[in-house]
This record gives structure tokens, sequence and C-alpha cells, in this order.
């Protein structure tokens, strides 16, 4: 049942006065439910019971961690249609499309579970002594990751599953054994609700303690703003636009104990055309992008919003096709009119700019909230030139930018900022004479592509999902795949430590049977 | 030679018109070289042949990698007693310290050397694509760490080898791939330029790229800020005081791109000792930290600057002891008149805080520089209220808080910030019973040690050198051992890449024959 209220652990609660609503973006109208805001006394509550939870919840083994990531998955899924239901109410998204990420989303969470059920995770890294060992004797030292404390996730607004109240974030940080608060994305605040309470449902049969995971409602910057500052936030994850993860990086690190943020702010994804490709099979891709352009009404983080090619005739007759495909395609609804009006005004600033012409402009009427998919043109040299048309449009819009020789497409590359991703589209190996494109690419992105599309994140242990900022906020991380724990852990060392006082994973008798680095060799064997 | 020039890569360079020299604190007189201050056209010379280097650099092998590595280990060997000479003139340190430190210098080079040799330190990640997967075929995808680019890194006071110009920071730096630029530490320039005409001879005999590495003179704070601030800078290395750390953080964080920062700032590294071992063994304990607490005249970030016990007749007789035994040693040398009237300084400031009684200090007459060793205790009370008294005071200064019980002793602990090391001494398994108290201690700190001393910084794999802010900047990374590579590396995925276009480390004959995970497998086996 949706309540409007927030958890503090497994307590709902409504102390504040103010309150608002989602808003169904395909009907036009704001939902049914209302929203009861966090109050500072509920902030603070949160962080107490999670600081609190974390004494108890940073000792559990990887058993009952995985059991307790296993139980959230199964209670999402016993939510059932309700979920559904919500979710297309408060995003515009199709009910298929609400059911794949549901289902990546306790895939996710099934990932992590296999990964502290299995412990090797932790590095174990072990150190014997060497009493005899002259001038000094060696030491006994051993290591292994520990969690950070509690961690704060702020949802994203376009996966409200797969990177909101039990996505990506939650599931790592919950993995490593730290507490999480939740601050629930506005426009989807009945799907967070219906989600956390599958998390706490799952908190309580699995016996995790109380404040393991809480929940808060915000429709402003305030509840955020508190969250991050607080004294006993240790961590801070973030999926959203560079604006309001770059504001979080900020708060975070100008507090007396600074503290990591990692923030996916989405990014513009370069795609390289090779002259060949664009030859021999121009037409193919032209209608594979018009897709991926449009996929998802083009709210994805890794959307291709830049499309490099040569000057060519190649090039005239990729975007002639592109345009006319991509005008065949019917308007999407999408997120929320904000989502919606930013789209517009975005698209709008970048018309304005200088060389820029509209190859493909949707213009016949849509339903209210539907985005109008777009494609422009720039010259490489007005590229590499203005930084205003390397920014995001979040939503269905690409621009081609037609450089006039190789030299200029790689200094038009050099010019960008961090991405998610980068891609190459190359035919008959032409790829291998183009070394420094392919470099100069690469020290962009946080994962190459070759003959395909950005779209689409695979969830596995491989994906790197990041990339230099503003990409995102420390591009040593990820927050796609198991590594993605490595966000919320540090490592502890015990010298000379009593060896009953060890944890399982640094025991002699190797209790968790993992794999470790002992004295330089990788094994499982008991010392 | 020492020309007190720069070097901008492999070129001495002195464009600048300021200078400085060093100081001998033994013989309290300066120096003879004269050090040219590095100008602002020198930095950004240094910062930009770094980033064309890096273009090279990054793709060198690691068995050449590893042999420039080794070639710098020889090369400062091959120095002989122009290095210890230089050494001792710049620090006042004796010669064994000195020849220790080269040694363990040397011993961290080949220890990353032996690393990147290897080869499994990218974390090559692999999953294989399933083409006939439903809904979607699944692609193949391939992950590894890649170098950030250029690394800035600040030298350490206190450690002209170890933690300087071919220090932890430099050495994991370039074993990932990253060109250096060093801001030589102001103190000990003469050492710092020998070290680096190493590093440029090795580099030279091994073929690495010109501008892999640099090394600027700076007395100081101007070339700091402005190498932080530089566009082609991508990650700061710094060991010292937290003011300096945090400013650098700061300065960092602030970046249009922001950079990481790892910052080992010091500690006071508590100690506590357990009523039974005080009863017992109190004694013993009071001899062996009157020296871990004057070792190298009290100049380490490992140095045990708080000692925590019950108040009780043993705590008595052990500060007794402990005094008699600290006013037995014989002052030293302090590195510089600047550290030894800040250690006064910071001392003096101590003794006037409100409760604080001296049990020892050093009162006759010593040489110019020397510092003299002070024992003072306060109560447990007294320490929770007055955050002044966890204060660092670099020198041979340690205080005993007497604590009233364990719950008090518990508080006080929690009142503290981040530390490097915590260590608990106890006897007769006593420590089992206090597991409230270690865990604590535990959140506090990188490394836990048991019935030993702080001083003592092993390099091997499971040494965690680091800690919760304000230890360091970032907790979740370590400055000594292999690990200390993690900070300068972020992982980038290959998406359908052509196998003969993957690095080494990926491709499907596993051409390094190292591990990797194969599709959630760890194997050396080709595909």
């Amino acid at each position: 049942m949706i309540t409007g209220k927030n958890y503090i652990g497994n307590s709902p609660s409504n102390l504040g006065t103010k309150s608002f609503t989602t808003f169904s973006p395909i009907e036009n109208k704001e939902n049914e439910w209302t929203f009861f805001e966090a109050n500072e006394k509920e902030i603070e509550n949160a962080l107490k019971l999670a600081d609190k939870a974390f004494k108890e919840f940073q000792k559990t083994s990887g058993t009952s961690r995985a059991l307790f990531l296993n139980t959230i998955a199964d209670e999402i899924e016993a939510l059932g249609d309700i979920l559904i239901a919500a979710y297309c109410a408060e995003t515009g998204l199709p009910e298929g499309r609400a059911k794949g990420e549901r289902g990546r989303t306790m895939g996710q969470l099934r990932s992590f579970a296999n990964l502290v059920q299995e412990g090797s995770w932790v590095k174990a890294t072990i150190d014997t002594a060497i009493p005899e060992r002259q001038p000094l004797p060696k030491v006994d030292i051993r290591k292994m990751m520990a969690p950070l404390g509690p961690v704060v996730v702020f949802g994203a607004s376009n996966f409200p599953l797969a990177y909101s109240t039990a996505g990506g974030d939650t599931a790592s940080a919950l993995a490593a054994g730290c507490p999480v608060v939740v601050k629930s994305h506005p426009m989807h605040a009945a799907t967070g609700e219906l989600v956390a309470q599958a998390i706490i449902n799952a908190a309580k049969k699995t016996n995790m303690p109380d404040g393991v995971f809480s929940n808060l409602n915000s429709s402003g910057i305030e509840v955020g703003k508190q969250l991050v500052n607080h004294p006993l936030t240790k961590a801070v994850g973030f999926t959203g636009s560079i604006n309001g993860g770059r504001a979080l990086f900020d708060m975070a690190a100008n507090r007396k104990e600074p503290i990591p943020v990692f923030a996916e702010m989405g990014s513009v994804n370069p795609v390289i055309i090779l002259p060949k490709a664009l030859h021999s099979k121009g037409e193919d891709w032209a209608k594979t992008y018009a897709g991926s352009i449009t996929l998802g009404t083009g709210q994805f983080c890794t959307n291709p919003g830049l499309l490099f090619a040569l000057n060519d005739e190649n090039l005239k007759s990729f975007t002639k096709v592109l345009s006319e495909e991509l005008l065949k395609i019917d308007p999407s609804c999408m997120l929320h009119p904000a989502i919606e009006s930013n789209y517009s005004r975005n698209k709008a600033v970048m018309l304005k700019q200088d060389g820029l012409s509209v190859l493909a402009n949707f213009e016949a009427a849509t339903k209210p909230n539907f985005a109008k998919q777009t494609v422009v043109k720039v010259s490489g040299e007005k590229f590499i030139k203005n930084p205003d048309l390397h920014q995001e449009v979040f939503g269905p819009f690409s621009m081609i930018v037609s450089c006039k020789d190789e030299e200029e497409l790689i200094k038009a590359i050099e010019s960008m900022e961090g991405q998610l991703t980068g891609t190459i589209i190359s035919e008959d190996g032409e790829i291998d004479s183009s070394s420094v494109l392919v470099s100069t690419l690469q020290s962009k992105v946080g994962r190459l592509i070759f003959n395909g599309v950005p779209t689409g994140v695979e969830v596995c242990p491989s994906m790197q999902h990041g990339g230099p900022y503003p990409a995102s906020t420390d591009s040593r991380f990820t927050a796609v795949g198991i590594h993605a724990i490595d966000r919320w852990v540090r490592p502890i060392s015990f010298q000379n430590w009593p060896n009953h006082l060890l944890p399982d994973a640094l025991n002699n008798e190797n209790t968790l049977q993992i794999e470790r680095l002992v004295n330089g060799k990788l094994t499982k064997e008991v010392l």
C-alpha cells in the first residue's frame, strides 16, 4: 500500500508539514498519492539509526547478507502488478520497460548476493611473520576490505528501479555492509515507497538490524543537502544531472570530514563512423542509430548525442536516411513535464548556436509531454570552437559533426570532456589505421564500443559504467557490475592480531574457503 | 652533481629568478647548494611534456616498465655515498637511517617492478558473447585498469627517500603508466635532485619517453598550487601535514574537472594498554614505548602520541617508568629549525591546556635543533571535552589519557578523528572481553596492531597505510604496498572490440599469461 510516508528504518514516519505528489505524464495529471517530505528530525533519526545499525550490520556474514539481498529481490517480485502500475503511472514508460527494468534490478541484487556469498571480494591479503628476519623481524599482517558506514543514495529520474531505491548503488552498498539511506526521487515516490517496503520486509524476514535501510521523501534540494552534510553519512551515490551531482560533490568535499561521492552524471557518448563503414553500410547504421537515439525517448545516459564522420557524399546519404528513419518513429512520452520542458529548452538553446543546421525535426502535434525527435548538423570547426555544442540535451536529440579530415576529427574528440562511452563504427579493418583517433577517444571514455550502439548497459563484471569527469566524479569506480562494491569499502590491516579475533576472511583456517593473497600467492589454502 | 636546477623531463632548467638553500640542522647552518625555484613557464613545460609522454608511456609493456623501475633502483644505489651525505646534511638524520631508507626505497621500486612484470594487477575481467541469448544477445565485454595520466607528487619532509622523489607515490604512479611531476621538498632539495637524476638516467637507459618524469624546486606554496590546478594534472599524491594536504585536496575538488588527491596526513596513533597488561608487563611496555615515542626524534606519522589506560596503581608505575626511561634517552636532532620550532610551539600550546600535567620533560640544554622529549597526562574526561588535546604534536611527545573506566575509554576513542593506526596492548586474553572497545578503535583506523608499536611500516601487500580522514583524504586507498597503484588507475571497458586491437591483457591468447576473471572464474586460460 502506498502511504506517502518516510521510512526511518522499519518505521513509517510523517513528522513534517510539506507534501507533494507525483505526476502521470501519459495522463497529463497528478497521481492520487500524497507524499510527506522528510523533515530535519526525520533525517537525523534515519542517520542515527543507520549508524547504530552499522555496528551490527558490518559484522553480518556474507551468507546472511546474501540472504537479505536475495530476499529483497523476492519481495520486489512479490509486489507484482502494483509495482508495474505505479512505475508506469509515474514515468510514462511502457509496461515492457517496467518489467525489463524490474528483472534487471532483481538480477543486480542477486549478483551482489552471489558475490558476498562467495566472499573473495574482500581481497584478503596475508603476509605471515618471519621472526628470524634480519635486521628486524617481520610481523604478521592481514588486510581485507571493510564497509565505510552509512551510504546516502540518490535515485535517478530515468531508472526508477535499476538506479533508484533498490538499484545498483543500494545493492552494492548493502552487499558491502553499509546501511543505506535513500533520498527517494520525487518523480517516482510511489514506486520508491513500494520498493522501500520490499527492502524493509526483506530486512525483517532476514533479521537485519533496524535502520539498515531508510527511505526519505523530498521534492526539493534541502533534504539531500542535509543528508550529505550529516556527520554520520560516510559516502554518497548519485545518478543524475551534472548540476545535481556536482553540487553534492562540492558539499561533500567541503565537509569538515570530506566523504567520497560517486556521481554518475551522464554524457553525450560520441560515435565515430569511419569512411568505409559510411560508404558500405551507412544506410544500415542510419537505421540502427535512429532506433538508438529514440530508445526510451532518448532518456538514457548512454544516448548517442554526437555522431562524428568525415564530410563526403556518403555522409550526405547517411544523414538523409537517418533523418527519414527518425521522422518515421512515433514520438513517445517523457518521464515528466519538467523533463520534457527541459528537453525543449535545451534543444532551443542548441538550435540557436552558430553554424548549426537542422536535418530533421519532428513537427506534427503530439500528445502533452511527448518529445519531438531532432537531428542537427554542424561542422567540426564550429564544434571545436564552441563548447556549448558539447552539452547533453537529455532526450531524442543527436548532432552530426561533419569533419573535413581525420585531423579535425581527432581535434574535435580532444576538445570534449569525459564521457561514459565512445563508439567506433568501422568496416574492413579501417580502424587499424586510426590508432591516434582510437587512443584519443579512449582517453575520454569509460567504455569503448566497436560496431554497436552505446545504449544498453550489460550488467556484468566487465562493465565499466562511469568515466572521466563529468561522466562521473571519480573515474576510478563503476556504478554497474560487481566492482561497484569497491566504492563503499576501505582496506583495514590487522597486525599481529590473535587468530581467534580475526574476521573469518583472514583467519588461519580460512573458514570462508576464499581466494586470498598469501605471501604474494593467490590461494585457498589454510595457514 | 647537485646543480640546483629543475628537470623538465630530461632537461635541466633554471628560467626563474627566485632561489633558496637547504639547511643542515646538525651543523646549524645553510648548506652550500643553491636551488632555482620553478617558474610558471617551467611548470607549464613540465606538464605539457608529461602529457605528451603519457601518450607513449601508457602503452609500454609491463616488462619495460619493470625494467625502468628496477633501473631507477640501480641508479639510486649507484649514487653511493654522495646521496647518503646529502641526505644527512639536509635532515640531521644519522647515516644508518639514510641507508635503511635507501634500501626501503629501492625495495619499493623493485616490488612495483615485480607487480607490473607479472601483470595480473590490471584486474582483467572478461565476459564473452552469447549471441543466442534471449531476449537480447549478450555482447563481448572486457575490462582492465588503465593509467589516469600525469600525477603530481609532493614529497614528505620526514622521508626524503621512501616518501619523496622516488618514493612510494612516484614508484606506484610510474608502475601504473602515469608520468610523474615531483614538487621537490624544499628541506631536502639536494637529495631530491640526486634521486631525480637517477630516475632520469634510468628513463634514458630504458628508452622511456622524455617527460615521463620531471622534478621542480620550490620553497613556497605557489608552485604546488599551480601544479594541482593545471588542467593536464590528473591526480595528486601528498604526504605531510593536515593543513597542507587539505589545502591541496580543496584546490583539486574546486577545479572545473576535479581530480583525486591521496594525501596521507599523519595522526596521533592511539595506543590502549589494557589493565592486565599494565599490571603484569607495564614496565616492559613502558621501556618499549619510550623507544617508540623518541624513534627518529618522534618524526614519524605513526608515532604513538596517545596512550590510553585505566586510572589505577599500575598506571602510576607505568608512567613512572616511562618518564624515567624517556629522560634517559639523549635528545636528537630534528629535520630542520622550522620543524623544531613547530614542535616547541605545538608542545607549548598543549602544555597550556586545562587539566594537563607534565610527567617528564627533558630540561637540560641541548644542541640547536634538537628536540626535548616530553610526556604528559590528562584525564579521559578532559580529553573527551577538549579536541585540542587530540592534535598531533610532530615530535617526541606523548600524552597519557587516564580513564576512570572502560566506558570512558570507549567514549574517548569515539571522540577522536580518523587515524593511521590503533594499538591494543593485552595480556592473558583480556582483549577478548573488550569487543566494543576494539570495534570502536577499528572504526577509527587503517591498521590495528596487537601487542606492538605503531612505528615501523612494513612494506608488503597486506599493509594499509592510510585511514579515515584526516589520516588520509580517501580511506579507500593505501600509500604503502602494491595496492598503492590503485590510486592512479581507472577501469576501461572494450565492448565487441577486435581481438587484434585489444591490449595484451585482454586478448584471446592471454599473451601475458595473467590471471583473469573470465565469465566469473579466475583463470589463466586462453579463450
